[in-house]
């Protein structure tokens, strides 16, 4: 075999029943096509990812590629995800088709998440979906202020705000009001989670311009920092948060007939519309 | 057969192929069980409608059923309706039901929209679903007033408004963000179409209050009333609408097992969520 | 003086700075008119609550007069609320017309929520806004179940559920996309907070309903519960939520010029729209 | 004076009684200063446009912008506008800026709508703001087809849908639930106009991909095209709309202090939250 891909790293939960099996056909047809398999802990080695599982391992997986320029071939254990688009009955069949050069790439964007804390401490983390500040504990909203490229944008209350990408746009942000980004614009949305002024809408900026996000001081303020539902732990009113497109991208490879609006028809049950009146 | 129901008139779009098959078993059955078919014309001799089509044939036959105090039993062509539940695979079964007396009744709400025109001239028109106020022309907002009970609520801009029933809330309303009404609520909800104010929100009142719309005057504002999708014809500004409970009800007779949140759940896909995030 | 008013309790943070001031002033101003004062501890004694402050502290007044049939006026300290609608310039004058007997009454549906825990125990509360099911921590979704009247109604996934009253559908539920209700009807709101199922929206149905929640069975669930704000700690798989409408209510005094829809305009901008297109 | 305008076009509704003052101001400051003033109709020699008015008048002169290079200064002519953002009080002080060469520029996108008749007739026409297909009589839904870039997107039940450009983002399609968009972001945003199936949401798409509508159709379908605003007339279920990134833009000037979040803030009531609770 002659793939541009001969290193290639799998990922998947074993203990998920409907992930294990398709693990180990999995292994065994590469081993058979002679590709050699490539631990987690070398993924730097890897020409491939191909990850089984869900949407999660998926994000799991992209936040191997970072260390690694492989792309990602997403398997789903049972139903089409938005990053995981190929079914495990199609699963050889697409590995082939991908292994023989048949694919399509599509390249995401990343947000870095840098929280510079007031004691010093710093931590940063990548998101391939979004970045979430959110009120921890139930009674109180929380207060805050955005800033986009250094200008001021609003002093906002409400549950918090998402900074999602286009691939996050269909998670946790569509939940929230968010609009639907196609994967291609260079763009990200924010989203103010539950705000109390009801005129504080979503806004979609360019990539290219870093956020910044305060917590304001309240007295029983409480929020919380997660990057792709991973918690960064408590934020408070003196932490400077900063969000911005990262250097890197994560590349998805696509077997033939990836079709993003198709996807999007299937999750949102468009076109089946059960309401709809008849005369 | 001693059937509380001994008249029985049928309703349906003979001209539809979907429809019109079905309307042949019925007025078959309905002869072979000895019931008296009555005409449309003759309705208020009728013990009980049987309609056959969609939701628009539902709200047809409930003009019908002004005219008489004979309840409906609605049976859909296809897919399950909001108001035609029966589907007619289970016609003749739940025809039968009925007939001998199993079923339980479920008394909808009726909005009666009265319209004084400033020339003096008056319509009068009931709504199972909704009255909607609407700009005619796609260029400019129309402008308009609420009153509710003779208390001055809101001015408007937009597209218009609706005023709709519980049974109403699950059609035109909703997708103008309205909310869902239980059918034994005794509530109208009032839902701006498109409002340019962000917050001009849906109002939930209780039905025994009337509300009064009326047109703003604006240059080039041309603005239409509908009653359950029937025009009513142009509405101007010195014009005055009043919508409240009809003193009228019309009932929906359904055969054992009738579910209303069953419905929702069919018709929303709830609880058959595609995009949910997996890990 | 022979006001029906003779036993009055003063409820206010006097530490708090806008406070203060106001508080000295009606305190006084009683003396002079020859009302009693009672303490909050004699409440049961009370023929009349005066609350000054913001709507929190019309919560804290709401569940003082459970205890006593006392009705509440509430003094707001800065800008007109949703149930503090006098403001402190109108207070002395507001509060000479109540002890006149020149007032409305205005009486508004409370929840009760009880929590039967797995282990036994449980907690009851009284809800003048609203009870709601959350998620604690930041992660993950969770999934419940609700019915209404013993009938099954849908399983949610998202962030939680609010269910409001009238009252309370101005505040928080709101904010999650509900509708506001007229404080007149006897309705409760179920409002899903940030659902993962689009088409999972706010259902109104009748107060004299039980609502039943339950959370189902998830890994890495954890939820709490507030009411009015205030937490009843987590709630797990096995409790059993019960929202129903209290068989006691809050009685709210109004002077003069009482007028819901009023408010509603001053706190929502209506009517002041600043983003209208002009030619 | 050696500024870079030296012939200027000056718009504005001398009928308007809040315009033909400023209008008035305007050109005798501009005679003293030695200025151009280029008429309406030789608009191809402006250097400058200058736009007295409201948003509609803006929408006028980014029409008369489309045969000239020259950029459009934008003076309200009484509140605070989306694209006229110089408030007449500050007319003279900041036509001054701009003639002395202090101003920004501000590059807006344009979009431009082809429709191609099944008669063989086309129509083109230039949006600052939006295209919007709508249905022109009030019963009954339209039926229509999206396509990107030639891929089949969505088939559609509702109002209608607006294309709305960054610009435009702030206008009509904000009212339909549409996510603002921030004026530098080459990116259009697809909003459906109260559509029938619930998860039918806005889409963002970078604006140099076509987008295709085709009305499907129903016996009594009607719609029609309106652009800016100004209708194009009706839409037949055989006509093909195409909309796509116009190769010319329109320049806004803006004297220094130009601020757009600043103008969000004002025209959405940010940050001064009415209904803020209060403890």
């Amino acid at each position: 075999m002659t793939s541009r891909f001969k290193n290639i790293t799998i990922v998947g939960r074993a203990d998920d029943s409907r992930v294990s099996e398709p693990l180990e056909s999995l292994r065994a047809h590469l081993n058979k096509i002679g590709a050699n398999l490539v631990d987690n802990a070398a993924v730097k080695d890897a020409d491939l990812i191909i990850a089984v599982g869900g949407d999660g391992t998926m994000l799991y997986a992209s936040r191997l590629a970072l260390d690694s320029r492989a792309p990602i071939l997403g398997i789903n254990r049972g139903r089409l995800g938005f990053l995981a688009d190929v079914t495990p009955d199609d699963m050889i069949a697409s590995v082939d088709h991908v292994m023989r050069g048949e694919y399509s790439v599509d390249s995401r964007l990343l947000l870095k998440a840098r929280l510079l804390r007031a004691d010093g401490g710093e931590s940063v983390a990548y998101a391939l979906n979004d970045v979430v500040l959110q009120r921890r504990d139930t009674g109180r909203m929380v207060d805050f202020e955005t800033r986009v490229n250094d200008v001021y944008v609003n002093t906002h209350a409400g549950d918090g705000l998402i900074v999602a990408t286009p691939t996050g746009s269909t998670a946790y942000a569509l939940s929230c009001g968010g609009p639907i980004i196609e994967p291609q614009l260079d763009a990200v949305v924010v989203v103010p989670i539950c705000p109390h002024t009801l005129t504080d809408r979503p806004i979609v900026i360019s990539a290219d311009q870093p956020i910044e996000v305060r917590l304001l001081y309240r007295d029983d303020t409480k929020a919380e920092l997660t990057v792709d539902g991973f918690s960064l732990g408590p934020i408070h009113h003196d932490d400077k948060l900063t969000i911005s497109a990262a250097n890197k991208r994560v590349t998805l490879v696509h077997p033939p007939g990836y079709d993003f609006y198709g996807i999007l028809r299937s999750k949102l049950f468009w076109g089946r519309d059960n309401r709809k009146r008849e005369s």
